[in-house]
């Protein structure tokens, strides 16, 4: 999956990836109306509302990028038809050939991480009987537990030909508390990251590994220190655009041969009609707007190589 | 929720809590039967399995414990039928009088970690209604990224009388790889713990927090550390058991008032009818052997006061 991560953004020419992250807030009247008519103010509702404008944005999207991040906790707000909403996104993008990375950020310890791997990389055993529960392209991996917990994930990925991204060092303001505590002389990050570097160098793809990490775009500087750290892995980029990560401050993020990162954007791409920016094609077009802040974005991302 | 769970525990006179952490392979074999003869041998089969294995156990021991927790990877899985016996669980052990602790080890930041509060803790908002998801009483909550991750969580519990159990040092072998690393002469799991005091002391209930803290029953030193760094904090205690802890090994998590930790086992109850010890109940009798193993297990730990 890793190659085919690779292949399609060289096909595409964008490392962008498209945070599905639907709050709400930002889902048009004419969606969330259409919704609560067929379903009331229901959970049903809220998944079909989500659903629906999913889909028009993969619809506006999908021939532009290679990968979309659904962020699990939006619909596991919305209980248990909140997640049928996520599998169904998963599906649907698949079938739009887009590689689907689950954010899902789970970490448990040995038999309880490997029924998370089952649930989100792999397959169950039901009597004689195998059976896919969520079936993403990639998952998000917590490393808090060790290697005790992001290893039965690994070993899905191999059997399965799927990858994950484990979190070294998050793009949030408070990220620092924990991750950037000094352990001999070096932050915690980047213990994470060697870490990770092991893991990568043992599962490689064709050029690069699929155990990846999470790295924000808002500290450039220990972006650059992890890239040499993993130059196997390919690093996942939250923080741009809505969070405060700019397109210059990506490089470091990047091989040299202009691969081995990829960026996402959430709101800056999903809710763009609401942006100043975008304003003109108006809430109706709201896939529109998300089309042209995709074709901007990736512009703005080309611009540094 | 933390001063019920703390009356119930007083109640029960038993600081346990059972891990409802159903296997595919605990399940006897007149459940699977019945369930894939219904169902088939597919997600829905083996969630009305999980159901129906959860049920006997909980209708054999509810009068004995204060609390279960439901592992939600063993669920999840299996999809969303995994999803909806996981919420199933929930409701009947609530209509128990049973406090429901979900060991979802959920952590993300901001608005995404305010999803997965509404998700298991809190409600959640669709047009002018409010509506619940999973509606556990306590959350696990990892805290790799920091108190952006965790605050939205103690929020939702201040509004919402529920409460979390933050991951401070885990029961597994390789947890030392990162929560042992030594930060200005201390573990890092000793910088969590302090974090999880400060937030602890302010959101108290009547004697203890709603802010509790996971210390597995492996580490008896470090646990004792961390019960004096954290006095206010209740901590879940995983590990007894099948991990090897022993009951002499968990004094130093109690306070000096016999309260302030409550000691889960999931195995070791739920599938005790495989163990030696309680073979003479029988597979047909599992929920017997289970009503058995808390019994000794309660008078295990007592044995220590």
């Amino acid at each position: 999956m890793i190659n085919k991560l690779v292949n399609k953004i060289r096909q595409t020419q964008a490392p962008v990836v498209v945070g599905l992250d639907p709050m709400m807030s930002y889902i048009p009247e004419h969606i969330t109306k259409k919704a609560f008519a067929e379903f009331g103010e229901t959970l049903e509702g809220a998944a079909e509302a989500v659903w629906q404008y999913n889909k028009g944005i993969v619809d506006a999207t999908y021939d532009l990028i290679p990968a979309v991040k659904p962020q699990i906790a939006m619909y596991e707000q919305f209980g248990i038809p909140g997640l049928a909403a996520f599998q169904k996104t998963v599906q649907y993008c698949k079938e739009k050939d887009l590689v689907v990375i689950g954010d899902v950020k789970r970490g448990d310890i040995g038999s309880t991480s490997a029924a998370y791997a089952a649930a989100h990389l792999g397959k169950v055993s039901v009597g004689s009987q195998l059976h896919t529960a969520f079936d993403e392209d990639f998952a998000t991996v917590n490393p808090y537990l060790g290697s005790d917990g992001v290893k039965p994930f690994i070993e899905v990925c191999r059997q399965e030909n799927k990858g994950i991204f484990v979190l070294v060092k998050t793009s949030n303001p408070s990220s620092g508390e924990f991750q950037d505590k000094v352990v001999d002389g070096k932050p915690l990050y980047e213990w994470v990251g060697k870490m990770v570097d092991e893991w990568s160098r043992e599962h490689i793809g064709e050029e690069y590994s699929y155990v990846g990490a999470v790295v924000g775009a808002t500290y450039p500087e220990m972006g650059k220190v992890l890239r040499e750290i993993m130059p196997k892995s390919y690093i996942l980029v939250p923080g741009y655009g809505a969070q405060g990560g700019s397109a210059e401050g990506l490089k470091p993020y990047f091989n040299k041969d202009g691969l081995g990162a990829i960026v996402n954007s959430s709101r800056g791409i999903i809710c763009a009609y609401k942006q100043e920016q975008y304003a003109e094609f108006g809430e109706q077009n709201y896939a529109d707007a998300s089309r042209q802040a995709v074709l901007d974005m990736i512009e703005d991302i080309n611009s540094i190589f």
